[in-house]
């Protein structure tokens, strides 16, 4: 039943609102702790959403009245911008705070900025932080419901349920269970990447990460040890045998900035090494998706005619954001129908 | 009757819709010209306001189709949020403006922008300027309605008016009538302490203003002043005598930057003499409010214990601030029925 | 029939709807395509508009369900904010973005940035760009409408045609046709002006454009060349010439912070030669029209007694500028009724 959800949306009836029963999470702050069943339960809910973003008009009542705020203490303009249509989708009303990182340089600061959106009204807080779990130190003082939209390099669950959501809608069977999906690059940093292993591992993928071996350290070891109830996944920086019949390549941002660190090879390096290119995909399976969370640096970590070529569904990921985001509003909410 | 409104909003029926045609002002542009039947006016309508947020569907369709335009060109988050929510509650239309201070360097800019937003279709202006008065200067050149969202050090009238109805809620029988209140802090610099001086005396509270001298200059003249048709002030830096059996504490923000004017003492000494510690609060009416219009500096000003105690109504007065100000969007309107 | 339109807008009834059938453009680019059919096309369908904005309630349903995304890579409060306002009186939804120059510092950023604009959901696009030609390259790689709201030196399309509207809104018979029209300032670094030059030869004005010789290079070249289809235009730094019985001056912005390119004069000499003044005013026809597309620096290149005085319709185009944009917003929808 599970397989075929990304396939055919039109198939989620009745039945899939009952499912909604299974939904037990006020917050959405990682998928570290979703279960299979939620999971699906996510995607079930994103192909309803999407269906609404084929009408002519992509509104629906459902949230009519809630109160959403997002305050983004990082910059963003894809994963704000994404929240905001969902949420106004769904009939929300929307308030945008752009937060300076600077007002919230204690811990006691967040809180306060949170009881204060809470006293002001939201039901639900989308936010984005630098620092790691700071989500959870606001979900512990506020009454409402929080979605993480990134916390330092910790988690970002929306996005790797939308890039699960993407490779079911289009892999064969509408499933990653064995497909072998390489995530390539700076996976150090990277929160989309951590999030992205828990619900590829749980999900049965054969899980490779692959990037120079500075940005790949500590993975060995979470690769070794055994996640309960989950596959385990392989580490390298040999990105000829990680592409070897891969059905997925996803390649993270270079964040240029963190050229400092010294950790970054030099930028013509990396991309001499690791940039996904044209003769590289062919390594791939023939029909491998190829995946990116965006902005991207083309001509750096990505080329252009790969971003752009056939096998891109690099737009896709970001229309599923939309109806992935519309689904988990609409979960934690409580409210039982979407229309 | 007054004394009732605050305690009782449930009694506020057609009586009250009636009190609105004692309603004289195009602008809220300060307090000091309320009378206290205006003052009454405001809190009864924000009493039918509160009772509009404890819907599940916080909204009414009173400003349909009216133009709020909002244009701070000073940072702020709680009172621009608190408009912005108290417009959209009403139905209004809200346009955002992050005005910068270089592009109203002149006067006549100020003006032209006021011209400028009028002709874009604004029926209301909510402004913060860092130039005291400048509300005054748009509301000779607009044709609308300005509400004074804070102008320099001079007033922040829609805060006084929060802070009134947050003690009146929360004292014994609803009035302020011969309680003492307690100001405390940098009182010098701020617009929050002026504006709560009028509604204050006005209300005939025992108002004290207390914090280092050099913060209080001016002050002991203005309470030696007889302030027509209302009571006088005490002004001291004695903060034992001060906080002796008060009913109300509000503890006002210090500005870390003003450090370079010489006038703040070194913080650590200003926490060791005027900081609201719980040790200091039981000085206090063992029921006494702590009130302080945020943002907090916790652990300066106010010890995070006393913010977050059971004496403390903080976030009550952001709850409050939004009914206040959809009752002052309401007033300045003209509409005649909120609903 | 032309010539009534501005003049007499409740007489655009039924047959103005018919006309829209003449409407072909996907995008508002510039306006050098623009037929004179299209031209009064979109004066009849803006004087529709303002019979909207003249109503207590300026809201119609008309692009209800259409998602517009505003993203401005240079700073403005005007035209961004018209547009919204144009867009939020139609109904559509909108999404402001506010973008920095440096994520868009490769074209190919740009594309991306538009595409990943397109795939949140986006039905239409108004943005302002640094970059001349960069609303061109965002058209060919977006599926929906681009609306420039500004490029570089090259276009300001919605701009010119507001000023139109404006001359024929207040012209005795509505039109430029005949009418002597002076472009006054640092025409060089204008889009304002490139784009009104077009509307104008074309509509039959008798363009002047008047400045610093500096900042006229190569327009004497254009002037020179033979237009297809429109009439030739005067370049001239002789102001009193310019001016003699000029039935329209439109002074233009001089951008302080281009003083280090060398091409202004100082400013206190720009004032004394080119300012608009009362006097300078008394040359032209005595019920001439005043213009400025804004933000004034008064003082400088106009006066404020003429900015503020009787000939000025400077509000005017700020007013009309919303009622074109709403006109614009539709015409490219396709949408076949206003209401």
């Amino acid at each position: 039943m599970t397989a075929e959800v990304g396939r055919a949306p039109g198939t989620v009836g009745p039945g899939a609102r009952h499912e909604r029963d299974g939904w037990r999470h006020r917050h959405v702050l990682d998928v570290d702790d979703f279960t299979l069943d939620e999971i699906e339960l996510v995607m079930a809910t994103a192909a309803e959403m999407k269906e609404i973003l084929a009408r002519p008009i992509k509104k629906v009542p459902t949230l009519r009245g809630t109160s959403v705020t997002i305050i983004f203490w990082e910059a963003s303009t894809r994963t704000r911008v994404s929240f905001e249509v969902a949420a106004k989708n769904l009939s929300a009303d929307v308030v945008n705070i752009a937060a300076q990182a600077s007002s919230v340089a204690k811990g006691e600061s967040l809180v306060d900025t949170i009881r204060t959106i809470e006293a002001l009204g939201a039901d639900m807080i989308v936010m984005r932080h630098a620092i790691s779990g700071a989500p959870y130190l606001a979900a512990e003082h506020f009454g409402g419901h929080i979605l993480n939209g990134g916390d330092g390099w910790h988690a970002h669950p929306t996005q790797a349920l939308l890039d699960l959501y993407t490779m079911r809608e289009r892999l064969p069977e509408g499933s990653v269970a064995g497909r072998k999906v390489v995530i390539l690059g700076d996976v150090l940093h990277s929160r989309v990447a951590r999030s992205n292993i828990w619900t590829l591992t749980k999900s049965g993928a054969d899980l490779w990460l692959c990037g120079p071996s500075t940005l790949l350290r500590g993975f060995e070891r979470w690769a070794g040890a055994t996640i309960p109830g989950s596959a385990r996944f392989t580490v390298t920086s040999d990105i000829d045998r990680a592409l070897d019949g891969a059905d997925v390549i996803m390649a993270l941002r270079i964040q240029k900035e963190r050229q400092e660190s010294g950790l970054l090879p030099p930028l013509r390096e990396y991309t001499a090494r690791f940039a996904l290119t044209r003769e590289r995909l062919r390594r791939a399976h023939p029909e491998a998706l190829v995946m990116h969370p965006g902005p991207m640096n083309e001509g750096l970590e990505i080329m252009p005619d790969v971003a752009t070529g056939a096998q891109s569904v690099i737009t896709d990921q970001v229309t599923n954001g939309v109806a992935v985001r519309m689904a988990l509003l609409f979960l934690v909410s409580g409210v039982r129908d979407v229309e």
